[in-house]
């Protein structure tokens, strides 16, 4: 205990972790080690999970995606949660957050992390500020040791990833009501601080105390993930200087915790249009030293509302391909209602098509690999090995040709690989 | 009759289809002639037709959405063609082709025109090429003056724009050939002609009396498509000399065309990973002296079977930013079977996101008007008019807060904008 990947890498150790990582990623042990020793990856595991397989996420790796669950209000049940998780693992999920904000929140994120052989992340204070926004009591009550003890608690029930809002300063709020943004804040967890850096005109106590905030991580060795309160939640207000501004001080913080031996990311994303996804990224990768980058979205228009995971989808393809590395998929409906299990499956797979269409463009040898062995199995009309390959083989349950060497129904005899096979 | 609308505009000349369509785009009628004069804006409509809006594809206009309907086996109906018309005009597409391979093409057809309000499309090699494909004749005794004759049935019958596979040479077939392509011909017109060229070792006939396949479409001012025979059909074979061949030949024919007073745009896309999505763009817009460029995909990676829709929206977008103006939408199953009314609404729905963030990104006046307009609705809970400016507005039916002004179900009492609000 009291020791994390990153410090076992910078002293030259491989970990029981980065050996499955390497055999997972096929990649070298002693690439994995060192991009673990600058920071540039970090792994999913807290010292206290016994019943999960470690990811790792960054640079040169595949590119990883995450699935929100948990309860949204006081008619949700634990065992809907459950059913959940075994959907998102059905589905490919690398990872889930648990963002329970309903009732029972702390049996809802033990159940979940008994059951998950995923990493599992939460965002402890949505737990914090759970009273004082169901009973609209003044936000200014929440005292810092109350944050800090949730995420405590949070560490200790083996939680891997922990989201902190700990980069939003009164420096970055001045910027962003300077700007007049058309939708303000958007995330939660940055939300309520806001608040309360507004209420009581005090800085970011998450910042002002991030030392013990590392203290704390590095016990358990919970990867900090820097949340991105300032993140647009329209296209108008993407790329804007409140949230770079924030983007700043999460390079601060990346430095800090890196050199005291705890693992970073950062957060991004948001609503941001085609043409600024890239500027972002690459501004984020930068001011961050190229810290594993997690991403919500980039929703890319804001008018297709119900069609999150294809607004996501696009976005976050383009996100990866230009440098981040885990994507927090979105579901069909996601800024509209709470999440049911069909809707999470489609979020996850449209999420798993992003990832993959980035590492095929960075020609990651997997990703290759798979596409080019659909592509023959393809012209042989071979169906076994389509389904074998595809990110979703149920999509061939009750295909008709699926059993025999035929083309396929949309073409029939017009089939133009048919046709030109006989002359080439 | 005998002339065009790029004749007219050339002359000087606005036509009754150039004000509808500069009040359709909310652009200045002399943009429009001027655009029109240098072909790289065609204008969809058949001089002999009467109950269409015609619409307008290219550079500076609003990226358009194409879908494919038509039957594909003798069990199918015309009955279903109709139905799958009315979806495509609910769910909001530009143009529709009718690429029928079943029984009763001809029907179908003028079915097809008579009940669509929107420009119509064909693709008449398919129905030159049936007798021989479906009793597995050979191929060889297609005859030029049976593609010619078919060609000319389909102006006759009003067709707005058909596609021909003219480009397709000797050349570009060796350079296909040479290299080896896992996938080959994937394009149906085009395997049908590089078949005929082999079994004859004649050159393409569409290209050999280019001449008079214009002389043709200019009576009825038909758009000319041209084929794109040899795009890829997996992302391993993208952006290949082959391709790059026949693409060649498309700008020397959108030369031809364009002095000759003939309508011209250009075909491409198929598979084509993220990173090749921008050069294959460029090089056809490029060498193609920028022609309206009419997309298909591009599918940016191959083992997602059953997502087109989604794989082609991430490709569509990025293309449609750069430079493409008219985006064929890809059903969920494009390359598993036939179409049903549920996968036309989808892709279409896909394809409209698509141009919408390809718009938005592009600064296109309504589509910035558009999405900052659906932002202030959600910050105002205002469920009516979020639902007017959706691309789905269906989305909304049963929705709980619709008719309220309240948060949605997914944040509730956590809604960030509710809390942002009391202090900014």
């Amino acid at each position: 205990m009291n020791t994390t990947q990153i410090i076992e890498a910078r002293s030259g150790a491989v970990t029981d972790e980065m050996y499955v990582i390497a055999r997972m990623e096929g990649k070298d042990i002693e690439y994995i080690r060192e991009k673990v020793a600058s920071g540039r990856v970090v792994i999913l595991k807290n010292n206290l999970r016994t019943n999960s397989t470690p990811i790792a996420i960054g640079e040169g790796l595949k590119v990883k995606v995450n699935v929100n669950i948990g309860t949204t209000n006081k008619k949700s049940t634990i065992d809907e949660e459950i059913d959940k998780v075994r959907i998102s693992e059905q589905a490919g999920a690398d990872a889930l957050m648990d963002l329970s904000t309903g009732s029972y929140i702390d049996d809802t994120r033990t159940s979940i992390i008994q059951t998950s052989h995923l990493p599992v992340g939460t965002c402890p204070i949505y737990q914090t500020g759970k009273n004082t926004l169901d009973k609209h009591k003044n936000i200014a009550k929440l005292s810092k040791e109350k944050m800090f003890s949730d995420i405590e608690k949070h560490c200790k029930d083996g939680v891997d990833f922990i989201t902190v809002h700990c980069a939003l300063t009164r420096f970055a709020l001045m910027q962003l009501q300077q700007q007049k943004r058309l939708m303000g804040i958007v995330s939660k967890g940055g939300a309520m601080l806001a608040c309360w850096m507004e209420a009581t005109r005090k800085e970011n106590p998450l910042y002002e105390n991030f030392d013990e905030l590392l203290d704390l991580l590095r016990s358990y060795d919970v990867v900090l993930s820097i949340g991105s309160a300032l993140r647009p939640g329209c296209t108008q207000d993407s790329f804007d200087r409140a949230q770079s501004a924030e983007t700043i001080v999460m390079g601060e913080l990346v430095k800090r915790a890196r050199e005291t031996g705890v693992q970073v990311m950062v957060e991004g994303g948001g609503h941001i249009p085609l043409d600024k996804i890239i500027p972002t990224v690459k501004t984020i990768k930068e001011y961050t030293d190229f810290a594993p980058l997690f991403i919500h979205g980039p929703i890319v228009c804001d008018c297709a509302i119900g069609y999150d995971h294809i607004t996501g989808a696009i976005g976050s393809s383009l996100a990866a391909y230009s440098g981040a590395n885990f994507i927090c998929s979105s579901r069909p409906m996601e800024c509209l209602e709470s999440a049911t299990t069909v809707h999470i499956k489609n979020g996850i797979t449209a999420a798993k098509i992003s990832a993959q269409s980035a590492d095929l463009a960075q020609e990651e040898e997997n990703a290759v690999k798979r596409n080019k062995e659909i592509a023959i199995a393809k012209t042989e009309y071979d169906w076994k090995k389509q389904t074998e390959n595809s990110i979703d083989a149920t999509v061939f349950d009750g295909i008709s040709p699926a059993k025999k060497k035929k083309p396929c129904t949309m073409c029939g005899a017009y089939c133009s690989m048919k046709s030109f096979k006989k002359v080439n």
